[in-house]
């Protein structure tokens, strides 16, 4: 077992000695999900006050809302949410390279086979070049897609990895 | 404002109050990334002790590899991750519906120019009958894919939401 198999081992021992909340329902009980960044520097929980049970939390890189569609439907047509909560943050991985940098990257590492499973996926890695103007457009998308209804609230924010802030973008 | 926007704006004032972590650098400093659900009843840092800045964490609808392949490469090939626990977890969403289910709630509410739009993406919901099997076949597909090379360790979990306990599968 490696160490960080041991180490979700050890958290689970002591996060279920003290646990008292599982009379908690499946569908969020504040009716909203975050969509945010997958990075290490940010708990969203902790940043944006999330109580266990109140919001859905997705997380990809670079908190795209085109790869968080599928979960933004389920979440919000078989689980009843009613407001998003977009999340970018400074500092961004997807803020450093480009679709060329990423495909490049992969067939140097991992190989022509690799590069062509990508290309037959028509993965789109999705990086960004400004933070501020990413929320804007995928705020945007959101409202553009029939398959999230004009009645859905949605704000953008970017989280400030240096201070711990979050601040309102649109 | 609503009333989740302002509990965004009062969690940023005293999480950024007391915040001492804004010298932590891009790249996961344990090298792994937690890929699990975006139910409302996971809080993965204190579940799967998640330090702030060791690891990545994918969430989506159901913690399906195959929507977070994207978010994986980057985390791997961009980021340098190594290690990959995938957490999947009883009482989930996905096992409460199917793929036409989902169609007709679409369908229903959001009405036929949704549905062709869901149609001409190809929208797979993802949804699942069981999940420890659904667990070993998400870890399958990972080993499988040309895109995540064979050094990365892969282990699978289910969370217990009714416990708090995080159990090995695969």
């Amino acid at each position: 077992m490696s160490e960080i198999q041991k180490n979700v081992e050890a958290a689970s021992e002591k996060y279920s000695s003290g646990f008292t909340k599982g009379h908690l329902a499946l569908p969020p009980a504040k009716k909203y999900l975050v969509l945010t960044c997958m990075d290490a520097r940010i708990d969203p929980a902790q940043a944006f006050g999330i109580e266990l049970g109140d919001a859905h939390v997705i997380r990809n890189a670079g908190a795209s809302a085109q790869d968080a569609l599928r979960s933004i439907v389920i979440s919000q047509q078989l689980l009843g949410t009613q407001e998003i909560v977009l999340v970018k943050h400074t500092g961004c991985g997807m803020l450093t390279f480009t679709n060329e940098d990423a495909y490049a990257l992969v067939d140097k590492n991992l190989g022509p086979d690799a590069t062509a499973e990508a290309k037959s996926r028509n993965l789109d890695f999705l990086p960004f070049p400004e933070v501020d103007s990413a929320v804007e457009s995928d705020v945007k998308y959101i409202k553009a897609t029939k398959l999230v209804p004009d009645s859905v609230a949605i704000s953008g924010w970017v989280y400030h990895v240096e201070s711990g802030k979050t601040s309102r973008v649109v």
